[in-house]
């Protein structure tokens, strides 16, 4: 016999959770107990719980999956958006609520972290809007909802909410009989179909070009189109959102696809093709500028994570993985033709001497990534800015594109360190979306990381600006200063800063940097509205949208 | 002819609202123009949501009524859970939320903020479990459903959210016709009877004491309670929650009542008593030391906001202020001889020199407080040890012990500055609770402010080691500079901060904190374990319960 708390700890540890993200509330204290006692789950304590959901949701990009612990009421909903990031950007990030005593809710107590009217319910409600599944664990029913919950997160790739009382976390219950079983599996008879019908268009097509999304990333397919890319050189690319699930170093590349914001011609390499094949894209307005994106659907092979679709044909029951097997069988077969020596990706823009601009900085950032980094961008300048850099093998790179919450990638910098400790975390923010969750540099300080961060003063919500107000009051910022934050948020002392803001000083400092081992913040001091032409066309659509 | 905006900020104005607290998205852009066009309303940008709704609560707690502006999706979930604390401890919060275009919602598009899944309607139905009522603003029904939900606000003192298309914020409509109309009025015959009820009752008695709470700071109960008090000195008290609503340095205060947790003879002398009459309690678990309340239902008159209580008969549609003008004249009548001349406070322990001590740094605080102030202790020692503070006349003292939301009190200390400008703000906080919402000091130092903050540094979370887990890593913190943070979050300089362990020390520190007129930060040093006496008690019951 072992308890609840311990059966769920196990059942974490082996879907490859090494972490628990959160903070202690009076009502998961038990629970911690047997989370510090655990020799595989380490405790991630946060600053405040909002940060402990994007740590979290960094961690269960880089890791597949990962675990948040909150108090009942004030703890979860803090911690709401965060996870209501991870529903809307499929991640299975498993949210424990350590929750009153079962006697308590029965007797409808006015204990604090309620509402004061004896009603237990609200927040599971609330959560049941952003999680996939939620349980509210007994001691009779825990190990089935335990097992329930962790297979339906996985296999949707989505959150769930497990609610658990401090009683039911200390009952005891049998160990675990045998392992997790979530991986999707294929009708043979439909994928059949689908792959008659995509090797009707195959076949007859002259030209046809590859695009994929975040949803390929999240569920694992990056090796396997890596493959395919490999052997057919296709022209190939990615939305903004799945930036790094194709490889961007390899022939076929062609930038970073926005719709009719693309730089160059990356939207006529992929969009004027015979065949356009899409893998786990979800049509959104940020990385398309307003739904710019012309993919006739009679010549688009879509697979997405339950179903695929040639032209006006869907198949159901379908895992993408076995989807993207037809594909490379289909492409080895038919595609010798399919390559492009001229679809390349648009160039960088030169490097300019003197005060930094937006260009310079990329063009700078382009040179200093190295394979295997992972490289955050938050929603604003830093992530439409780096859309246009062309990364180096096997980056792993995180923006926020749909659920777009600003201050998302700080936190989850020290979520992707904590996965990968001996990858480069490279962290790309504004000052305004840093403000927002500030104190996790304070975490990653404690516990010894050493993530290089480049915070991108341009004084204020230049995103916004762009959007609307651009010189409005409203889009301005408190002044902080930067530099001195690493050593304001830790006694350790092992920090070292820089502000820049010129291109000189700059390239000076990552020459620094690349020789250190510490933790580095940068403040990089950008121009108020210079804005990245990505982005420039984003807003224009975005603020067109709002006043319609 | 207006646009619906300008409305709402007019209605704003008329309920006594000057500030608008929030962060600009891109949903609510256009409204914010009329904000900063606004002559009335000035805009109070907020580092992160969360901290923009308790600062907008901290704000209503001063002014009756806040406002608080977010954006779509990721913003009004991040303030969700200083919404919900609003609504389980009362006050009134227009939260506004900037959504999407009504075509954009109508034609389900997948824009960022959403789900990406069409459904504009998920955070709706969230505010629905933590707000009085909600709206969603058409240009036909803004007007109405604005003035319905200002005046539900107010009636009810809770948080209500406004739903506001960029489209409708820009709509045109007819400029408001009278004046909102929200007080509440009594039934007579209702009230006629619990007057009756409540003569025969306290005709008899010999001897009656008051406690009263926060519901009767809700109410506007402060200065007729006062009044009451001052005419009849009976004995009489106030729970943590609504401490500062009678005046402790009148005769008849008997100090902060807990249930059986309470100092010295504070207990016996409300409850040993013929009749307690109670206005506008709650009994929740912090409050009480886990119910240890005594309190004779049938020797009670109890007011609450809507009803009447006398024993076991219950009057409903009776108006606080007019049942306390009953309980006033019958007090007058029959209350000659309930002073009781014994029935004084606890006294505070004396000064110890030497390193601080939670005994030591409360007797100073005691003399360091000065009328008029407004004192603001977060949840964990600070609101715990305030408790046994006797305040001076015309404080206002704010806590948050039944939603309980660490960290609450320093955004909250914000908006009550800008409330209140000239008098002077004091906040207790511990280091664990001032970590979650830091990022406010930087915005009382853009805005000039001078509030004096007290960071108790006990070294992690001491009132979580009280409740369980005393040496356990879950209750570290990462080690700050607390003393560099104003540095670092203000490039303007005008900050003082000290670190202090001793007494002496402390009491140097206040004497120049009083002549001078800056943002003051003291790092308080404290023993880890060190607890004033009601947080023991009431930790204890707390871990017991979770035990169960």
């Amino acid at each position: 016999m072992q308890s609840v708390g311990d059966y769920l700890l196990l059942r974490l540890q082996e879907i490859g959770i090494g972490h628990l993200f959160g903070v202690p509330g009076d009502y998961n204290l038990q629970f911690l107990d047997h989370v510090i006692a655990s020799k595989k789950i380490a405790w991630a304590g946060s600053s405040n719980e909002l940060n402990a959901a994007y740590a979290a949701d960094g961690y269960a990009r880089c890791r597949g999956a990962a675990a948040l612990l909150t108090t009942f009421g004030v703890g979860e909903l803090s911690a709401l958006n965060g996870v209501a990031g991870s529903y809307a950007e499929y991640l299975p990030v498993i949210h424990i609520v350590g929750a009153p005593a079962s006697a308590a809710q029965e007797e409808k107590l006015l204990l604090h972290h309620t509402l004061g009217d004896g009603d237990y319910a609200h927040f599971l409600r609330i959560a049941r809007e952003v999680t996939i599944a939620q349980a509210v664990l007994t001691r009779e029913n825990a190990a089935a909802e335990i097992d329930r919950l962790l297979i339906t997160a996985l296999r949707e790739h989505r959150p769930v909410y497990l609610f658990m009382p401090t009683d039911v976390a200390e009952a005891p219950i049998q160990p675990p009989i045998g392992t997790l079983t979530y991986r999707a599996e294929s009708l043979q008879s439909s994928l059949d179909s689908f792959s008659a019908a995509a090797e009707a268009l195959l076949a007859e097509a002259e030209s046809v070009s590859l695009l994929a999304d975040f949803l390929a990333d999240r569920a694992a397919m990056r090796e396997p189109l890596h493959k395919l890319v490999t052997a057919t050189a296709l022209p190939f690319s990615t939305l903004l959102m799945g930036k790094s699930v194709l490889p961007e170093q390899q022939p076929g590349f062609v930038g970073t696809y926005s719709g009719a914001a693309s730089a160059g011609d990356t939207q006529r390499h992929i969009e004027q093709r015979d065949v356009v094949i899409t893998v786990g894209t979800l049509w959104t307005d940020t990385i398309t500028a307003g739904f710019t994106q012309h993919i006739d659907p009679l010549r688009n092979i879509d697979i997405g994570l339950y179903r695929c679709r040639v032209g006006t044909q869907t198949f159901s029951q379908i895992a993408m993985k076995d989807a993207v097997a037809v594909l490379h069988q289909l492409a080895t077969r038919y595609g010798e033709g399919w390559r492009d020596v001229q679809a390349l990706p648009p160039a960088l823009p030169e490097l300019t001497a003197g005060a930094l601009s937006q260009n310079a900085f990329w063009r700078i950032m382009q040179d200093f990534l190295r394979p295997g980094d992972i490289v955050l961008a938050d929603q604003g300048t830093a992530a439409f800015g780096a859309a246009a850099l062309r990364l180096p093998e096997d980056v792993t790179f995180i923006c926020q594109p749909l659920w777009g919450s600003i201050g998302f990638t700080l936190p989850a910098a020290w979520g992707a360190q904590l996965a990968c400790p001996a990858r480069r975390v490279i962290l790309l923010c504004g000052d305004g979306a840093a403000q927002l969750t500030i104190q996790e540099l304070g975490s990653m300080l404690r516990d010894g990381l050493k993530p290089i961060v480049f915070i991108l003063n341009n004084d204020g919500y230049t995103v916004e600006r762009a959007i609307h107000g651009e010189h409005q009051r409203y889009n301005d910022i408190a002044q902080w200063n930067w530099t001195q934050l690493p050593q304001a948020l830790s006694t350790r002392g092992e920090a070292q800063s820089w502000r820049v803001e010129e291109s000189a000083q700059l390239q000076e400092v990552v020459k620094v940097i690349e020789q250190t081992s510490r933790l580095s913040l940068v403040e990089v001091m950008l121009p108020q509205l210079d804005v990245p032409p990505l982005l420039q066309a984003v807003t224009a659509a975005l603020d067109k949208r709002n006043a319609s």
